[in-house]
């Protein structure tokens, strides 16, 4: 299952949320279940960005939620965030 | 680089949608630069899916929207479609 999380950040914080997201993907990607983590800047607005994730099934994902770097740093991430834009989970088809 | 197609289909029309996808899926992902080509379905709403792709540069995505498969499937695909609902084309930052 695919997810996407699309925002535009607050003015003048890209650096710092790149590097907060930084400390996120080290444990998250070692998480039994995650396929990927990663995090993409749009072309034309470089204040939106959307992280793409992949886990092996809902109970990886369920416990990503409660891993301690989730709890501490998401909320990190959100608060530089000025607006969240959309928010998908997929699953695969082709 | 990244790019992220979202649409809602038209009532009625996923298997076909699927099917022309598929179609277009085999000779895409053998063009040089394609790293990824692949169709999501969004978990809440079945009319709702996302096209993902990978490019390893703008040349590749170039090439790829002038190549006979693009342009033959490409068009039938919005047909099945009752609104695109965002698209951007992302760089990966982390």
């Amino acid at each position: 299952m695919k997810l996407v999380s699309k925002r535009i950040l607050k003015e003048g914080k890209i650096e710092e949320f790149i590097n907060v997201f930084k400390e996120l993907t080290g444990p998250s990607r070692a998480e039994e279940g995650c396929l990927s983590y990663e995090l993409f800047q749009d072309q034309k607005d470089p204040r939106v960005f959307s992280i793409i994730e992949e886990w092996a099934d809902q109970e990886a994902l369920d416990e990503h939620k409660k891993a301690a770097h989730f709890v501490k740093l998401v909320p990190a991430l959100d608060e530089l965030t000025e607006k969240k834009l959309d928010f998908n989970i997929y699953n695969k088809v082709v």
